[in-house]
């Protein structure tokens, strides 16, 4: 008798090595609504994942469904480039008037592509063709893409292996809490920047994440974050606050970097901008630093209208009044009791984070991704993430509801309990 | 009697001056349909540009549009990482069995991220990890995106001084044609990479587009493309075609490299592979070259599922059988007959081409510019390319109708004699 | 009556304005001999400089003029290239005997050119071919050379400005003491090394001066060194020690590293090491990094052979036996005393050295230039150091002699006081 | 009985194995005199390889000799780094009364350090200061030095790796006949200068050697040479001669360039400058690029001042007058001649040069190195060149005497016939 091996399946057989998310959820997804996806068996997983922070405000949320079906149904522009078009004008107005002019932030808008990466990519060349210098700061266990430019400022040396190129023209400074308390903040970057003989290139600019979402839910404190801006005021250097993961409310207000008071020079925004998880990115910066020629900065999709459509839609459902922020730091604080109630327990682990964005770490790395395994087998999606992938990371949806924080919640209690 | 000055539009006061196609289509477009895009005043504009090739099945295909508007409906995966959903399995399914398998490609598939220049870095990525070395040869007027990888190997001095950092590790050889054959092909080329004193660090790989979308319209002859494919060979290099705007059925067969009867090692493919104008690229390599670890190379918005939905609906619609291959020729036979009457009255023009894209090159650069200009006043959309923006560039959908194409050329005749 | 104005001198007319020392030491000299040197005009100077350090025996020591001067007249082979040559030989067993083998160390000999620059390049070309890597680490303040190789490693930002190409591929970290006890040693550079997330390219090899000397004297502690060495092995390192100024005896022993008990794997040697100021330069390396291949690295005056001769007999007469160190030590004491008593007296002055090389640093950085100026109107030639040149150097030749010293010292101190 | 293998010399068990001319000539040497020199077996080698270039007046020249040795004697200023001295004036007025003046050229004088490679360091830094811009054109096969700005205008791919990093902001472009007079001259540099599209980054310099010694004695025409000059003019790009090699009356004029009747804008000479095989270096440039601040890029051993005296009585006694040039053509017929018949007689010979640099090319590289070999074992020093070593050089001492050079040309006749 002949035994049949069963056919690999067209991911195993075709798609590349580079895969890796299906590897750890092996499961055939089909659909998803609000904090819940439906795999093709009809199991349901609660999602406290979002996207990588992409869905913010839940899977295939409705009210940007219904604006999304509508504009599509009604033949809206679908590609534009950087035409205008009446669903750019309408999410640039929106963005005035919700976003931009309540906070007072003197911002002018850029369209650098639809990723993440496009943003940062845009964001370092508009840096250094204001500043003229070629070097830029980034910080330990930073995250901020995966194309050359991005990947220069990004942390993590298996990444940066990726390159096939020696990385240059970037720094790594020491993040908030990098020695516990050991070392006086900036003490080594701005000795560095005094001394004309230390050997360090004059950066045009620093680049930041006020928590670092890929780095290990590093939270920077508001005073470093402050003391961060007045030594780049001081130094003549840029400060551009990455909030691709951190902003979109992730940790309470739009940007994440509201609630230390500072105004960066440049930001960039993805990830959530869209809302429906469809690409988008933004490019802010001070209306003084708008010295690009036009074109000098491409992309064919810049202009994914469908995108401007539900981004818009956000603004208007979510942040018109203060309601969303105080949502996200209520279920912050009942994300805060489990992880507290957990820690007691658990003697290897302790936590972290803001808003909705928070970490749980192991002292044995192998622990944390145990307990994502548990977690999945349980109907949970949970990631790692840390330089050692030693930190479990809940990024459930902003929108989901306290019912589904709490079945969560004693889903990862019950996984850690039983890794132990 | 005191006069208001009209108060600026938003994309003036708060979109950043690196914006430009709006600069030359001074319209706010609305609605879109096939080869047709509709402003907010009601005025109607016929598409010669079509999203820049990312638009090759017309604006809002009502087939895709369909199958799109069924899936958000039924609250398909929209956003989905690299997670099998059965979107993906759908899209990968039907790009083995109506592509890959009767072209008989050996090709594995990555999801680099959305946009172009994402799967053109994972494709640099991809060829140093494979032969140990840095550098990378491009060619004159190429064009390959805007990240600092991409923009290493890009030939514009506009966009590369955009970079603010030295670029480096790609050194441009001649394009076919490029000394009006002067020059025996790759005499130059093969010489440095022969000469162990020529100082020409050898290359990982060679990136080349078949048809020069941005740089001019400027066309590789089949036997060109031979002989660097055979180069390659012989020298230990990659070859890595950037199909990117001529891919996807633009110049006639599905790739663009189809017609020389090459084999590239990797192949960039984006604009009109989700073929609704929607975020979406691929990178396409020989099986040996899967040497990626899982999660080497990775991206927020990888599985942008409602383009994996219109994507496999355009395959399934269009590339089942041998017929859109058979009219694009058809319609380019009709674009050069017209081509050929304008330089035929135009002496200072020539024009060159293949399947539906084409360039009518004027001597006088600021022509070129003129005759887009009167096209636009006449309803027209047409753009520049070229080094001096001297090249009308003629980019319809491949689904124009004979009647909507002979329209435009007459248009584009009559743009012609106007700015005589 | 027409006033003529002085001409111009050829120095002022002819020679480019990167000229610097003829700047602070308005003289023409002509004759030098041990630790004096005459003008044109019969002024005698006292020589607390000694060439930088590269006149550790004095000017014109007869000992080695007596060798020189037998050596060309005899026609001894002058250019030598890497041929076999008798003096060549001579030096080569001289050095293995007197220097490598009665302190046990393993190394291989190159003659890499004759300048310290050529000795470091040859370092950081082996370093990176032994272990694969690009990146070197090296110290805040130091100097190692002003070719493109060296120059990456060099702190001092007006020199590196000078390089007109971003310098990459190196690293600061604070060389000992760098934050006056504030932070534990190698905190920062342990941390970057082990932390997979920290963004620093793991460099090929760390290079280190033991004492600064351009750097401002700063003097690395024995333990520091030591905790170096072992920094190094743990994490696949090579350790470069820089001795071109240190090394020939400036602290004491002949390499100026003895004294910490550690085995760098790479040691450069230059100035002193001919011991009559001819330009010779060597590069030790432990045998099994001896992985070059012929003519890997070449250069046109690697066999200065009058050099070879000298240096030989520098071997010979001074380092046969411990006198000379132990000398240098007795000479350092006197130096020392003096120094203690001008800090004494001058509050705003701290100093520091090893040996016979010591650095007066004041707080205020014009006084430190404006001592060397009084003392050289009083014949006494002083350099100042340091990224803000606030520190005065005291380099006098290994050989002077006591009454020379208190001479000089006494010069010193009249330019503090009559500078304050 | 126990047969004690004979012992290492010390130049295999100690000097690294980075030698190589030892190695082809394995013999010690230890006298010389003009055009020979005697190993330590008494047997006489004739010299027609002049220390790569160093040894123009042949080996201890007595009129140098006498100069230099008066100089010693009296205690003469041996290291002065860039101060002022007598010797250092006298050259400087020599150089100006003999060299510079006569020939109207207007260059100011830099003391870059002794050897070639720091003069090309120095070229390009100002040449990059000057023009604000990092890229710097060289030619195939060119050869400029070993640091690492240097080896990035070299072409040897060999020497090249030896970096351990990536050499970049260089490109080469075809020397003068690369192609064997197929392609009109500059078509390819020229074309991607003017082409905005090229992706060539905007050189900032071309350096050039007028003859290429070690790519193969590749002879420039004067009317390439010139028409490379207009080039640089016309895209403003500084012209670097490096005339290391080929300076100092090596091709017949002082200057290299002198008959191609251009005036470079910055010129490197080393070598033979000393005259005695002194290291010694000197980096020319027009008065106007003087932009140097003082101290901008130093060195220890800038100050060689024996190398000042034995240059200084170069000039006066060699090129006071015009005998010098005239005797270096007469000799280079005499060589040429021979070369003539040789080509005669070995088919698969060819020969090229100017004044006294010839190069005998073989088909078969192999018999290059073999006519060198037997040449030794006649008692001749030859050195190969070119990329493949397929060359044999000829650079006997400009003073060889008629009789010497038919006694070496006879015994490379032989050598051909005896290796065929």
């Amino acid at each position: 008798m002949t035994i049949t091996p069963p056919a690999l399946s067209v991911f195993e057989s075709l798609e590349s090595e580079v895969r890796s998310y299906c590897r750890s959820w092996p499961a055939v997804f089909d659909r998803a609504q609000g904090a819940r996806l439906t795999d093709e068996d009809g199991h349901s997983y609660l999602d406290f994942f979002a996207g990588a922070g992409s869905l913010n405000y839940g899977h295939n949320n409705p009210v940007l469904k219904r604006a999304l079906i509508d504009y599509i149904e009604r033949d809206g522009i679908t590609h534009g480039l950087d035409m205008a078009t009446t669903a750019k004008r309408a999410f640039l107005e929106t963005f005035e008037n919700v976003i931009l002019r309540p906070r007072d932030l003197p911002y002018k808008v850029m369209f650098p592509g639809p990723t993440g990466t496009n943003a940062v990519e845009s964001a370092l060349k508009l840096a250094r063709k204001v500043k003229g210098r070629e070097s830029v700061v980034s910080f330990t266990n930073a995250f901020h893409g995966m194309s050359l430019g991005s990947l220069a400022v990004t942390g993590n040396a298996f990444k940066r292996a990726g390159a096939g190129i020696p990385l240059v023209h970037g720094t790594p400074m020491p993040f908030d809490n990098y020695f516990d308390g050991q070392v006086p903040d900036f003490l080594w970057f701005e000795r560095l920047l005094e001394d004309q003989g230390s050997g360090l290139n004059k950066p045009a600019a620093v680049i930041v994440e006020t928590v670092q979402g890929e780095g290990g839910i590093n939270v920077a404190r508001a005073e470093w974050l402050r003391a961060l801006q007045e030594l780049c005021h001081r130094q003549d250097m840029l400060l551009i606050v990455d909030d691709i993961q951190m902003g979109c409310g992730r940790t309470g207000g739009f940007f994440s970097f509201e609630e230390a008071g500072i105004v960066p020079d440049i930001v960039t925004l993805s990830k959530s901008i869209s809302g429906y998880g469809l690409p988008m990115s933004l490019c802010l910066f001070k209306g003084e630093l708008d010295v690009w020629e036009p074109g000098e900065h491409n992309g064919t999709f810049r202009g994914n209208n469908p995108a401007f459509v539900t981004a818009a839609a956000t603004l208007d459902a979510y942040w018109a009044d203060g309601q969303m922020e105080k949502q996200t730091l209520a279920r912050g604080e009942q994300v805060e009791q489990t992880l507290l109630a957990i820690c007691g327990e658990e003697e290897t682990a302790q936590f972290r984070g803001r808003g909705l964005v928070w970490g749980l770490e192991f002292t044995d790395p192998e622990r944390a991704s145990a307990v994502c395994k548990r977690a999945f087998e349980l109907g949970l999606l949970l990631e790692t993430s840390g330089p050692q992938s030693e930190v479990v990371k809940l990024l459930p949806p902003l929108t989901v509801t306290p019912e589904e924080l709490d079945e969560g919640l004693r889903t990862l209690a019950r996984s850690v309990r039983e890794t132990a």
